[in-house]
């Protein structure tokens, strides 16, 4: 008995002596009682810093009306121990970070960070109606990161796929698929890393509100294999946006500048996903969604391939069609053609022009208009509202 | 032409407006030349961090004697821009972080970052042949998080599972597998994130010096579902450090406390393993490896499940075992008992306790010594020298 509490003893002590196993600055640490940050209370949120030789500590975050500038200033307290406290914002998942002379820094003492592109943000995730899918469900679907060859572009590349709860387990069920794309400056991890893709599937499938579903998030920048963060070098794409080479290009590079990520989505992606997952192989299971460059991408996708996908969801979308295109789909069959877009967006006049020519030519579709911007807390909110009209 | 060319003017500008689709800082941005860190130039490297407000800049940085309190002054140069050029250390995976008027803080400018508990950590990568299996290969394996149940702890939990470059393809292969376990104070997420393991296997097949294997990270808290990034509420350990309460315990009751964890991994994480992938289900396609309590728990493993692993690696290991359970051990057979540990890491002297005990029993092993201490770079050390050694 004696030789098991030891080993306790040590496993505790270990416990607490590695706990960072390779931390190289513990300097802004003390032995006072623990810092907690954010920390909610009633209707107000407390954010602490603990900084020992700062001369002005600001808080910046993305429910301010304009995160990119305002700041609000904190106060040195014990300890050295920098706090504000503030109202606490309408339920949303936000962003912040604090401001340390000058230089943006991260909240040590919170667990919930998210990357955009090669920035690790602190999360605010404040309760309410809005946010309850964001955070984790009790049944988990499998994130996972296979990397497919496109011969289109040249090269392998990482996708990031959703299957759901219970995929593993039901060896002979097959699924249907929701291929989700990022917009410009993302890549295959923004929709699960910003967009909580696989926290939202998993509260709606456990809730019952949405159809069992793999969703599939590739890489949309056709120069990249995989996210910045791998650090595998970019592909040169030779005369891009050089107008007198382009030119004098064929059509087929043309094309390719144009629509290589696109096709490669369509023939190579799709049955890729098909191959190697479970999935149900018709355009009645299929679904694309995407936003702001990916709902160009979207748009392109329904162009190019009218007969792929059943369900077309263009988010935000930096793109549009002519009446014939959309013609062309209509005669294809759409089961869901779910248009959104925010009303103080950037690309909001574009989304008012699609849905006229989309009622123009008589495409029943579903035109959903939320208050604010070009952010994800729209796109969150997408995907929450159209994933449950999928598939059904 | 036209239009294609105004859509592709506007997907350049989206490219640049929304780099970064939800910043909340710009303010320590400029006009500048793009700022380079670190920049490494023949034999040195240079850090550089723009802080327009700071009046003290460090550096910290793993390679350095005492990187918890170590630091090297940055000095001011032109718009603000701190820097500092050093002798550049010998090939390894280092992390750093600047520390600026006493704050911890990241690296804007490196797009490689290591997770080390809840904290997002830079990383320097000196080139050299140390190091040349840490960065990406040609030929990605699939990384995937599936979750298993586990009755014994009453809760799904979370895995990382490895599956080599080639496995969707070969849908008739089977692979052998290795069960890779971490130490205190890491989570199912420490071998991918700072050990480099799927790039390090990844060039070892690729180089065909390791046989095309499945990893599987579990995590090793017993109490936790999953890392403690995804925010899951901890399962209380009832009287897990309470003397009085163990000892009026059940044998079962304290068996569970002991041992839990590692009965779940041979009893419910293999056999997870081998019904979910194309794994082969037998002793010499098994192998486990574990750093410092990961340690711990491999010797575990083969002291409760002596016949189920032919491969057994103890790293930096905190536990031992019995002349008797060595015994035990050498009757099931083993096939690679490989011990490795730092000459100057606290647990050195077990390792040699350990390595005198194998030697008085007769079990063929292999005693690895490296330079150096209880980190990371050690570990990643053995797993490329280990990892050729399985499987043949």
């Amino acid at each position: 008995m004696k030789n098991i509490l030891t080993t306790l003893a040590l496993a505790l002590a270990l416990t607490f002596s590695l706990q960072a196993q390779e931390l190289t600055n513990f300097a802004f640490w003390g032995n006072q009682k623990p810092i907690v940050s954010p920390e909610i209370v009633g209707d107000s949120v407390t954010f602490r810093l603990k900084a020992d030789y700062a001369t002005i500590v600001k808080l910046s975050g993305s429910w301010m009306p304009n995160p990119w500038t305002g700041t609000i200033d904190m106060t040195r307290g014990e300890n050295n121990v920098w706090e504000v406290k503030i109202p606490l914002p309408d339920p949303e998942l936000y962003t912040y970070n604090f401001v340390v002379d000058g230089v943006s820094v991260n909240d040590p003492q919170n667990v919930l960070v998210q990357r955009d592109g090669t920035r690790y943000l602190p999360m605010l995730i404040v309760p309410g109606q809005r946010t309850e899918n964001y955070v984790e469900a009790t049944q988990h679907g499998t994130v996972s990161h296979p990397w497919y060859h496109s011969d289109l572009l040249g090269m392998d590349r990482r996708l990031t796929v959703y299957t759901p709860y219970g995929y593993e387990k039901n060896t002979k069920k097959k699924y249907p698929v929701l291929y989700l794309l990022h917009g410009a400056g993302g890549d295959e991890e923004a929709w699960i890393s910003m967009g909580r893709t696989a926290q939202i599937l998993d509260n709606l499938i456990e809730k019952g509100l949405a159809e069992p579903m793999i969703v599939v998030m590739p890489n949309g920048n056709a120069n990249q294999a995989a996210a910045r963060t791998l650090n595998i070098p970019e592909k040169p794409m030779a005369n891009r946006w050089d107008r007198e080479a382009f030119e004098k290009m064929s059509e087929a590079e043309r094309d390719l500048i144009m629509n290589g990520y696109v096709r490669s989505l369509c023939t190579e992606i799709v049955p890729f996903i098909e191959k190697n997952f479970r999935a149900i192989a018709k355009p009645s299971a299929r679904a694309i969604a995407g936003l702001s460059m990916g709902g160009g991408h979207t748009i392109s996708a329904s162009i190019l391939y009218p007969e792929l996908f059943d369900y077309i969801c263009p988010l935000s979308a930096a793109g549009s069609a002519t009446p014939e295109q959309i013609a062309a789909l209509k005669k294809a069959g759409v089961k869901l053609y779910f248009l959104a877009c925010g009303n103080t967006d950037f690309l909001f006049k574009g989304a008012e022009e699609m849905h006229a020519k989309l009622l123009e030519q008589g495409l029943d579709h579903e035109y959903f208009v939320s208050d604010g911007g070009h952010v994800w807390a729209n796109w969150r909110l997408y995907l929450n509202t159209f994933a449950p009209k999928l598939f059904k």
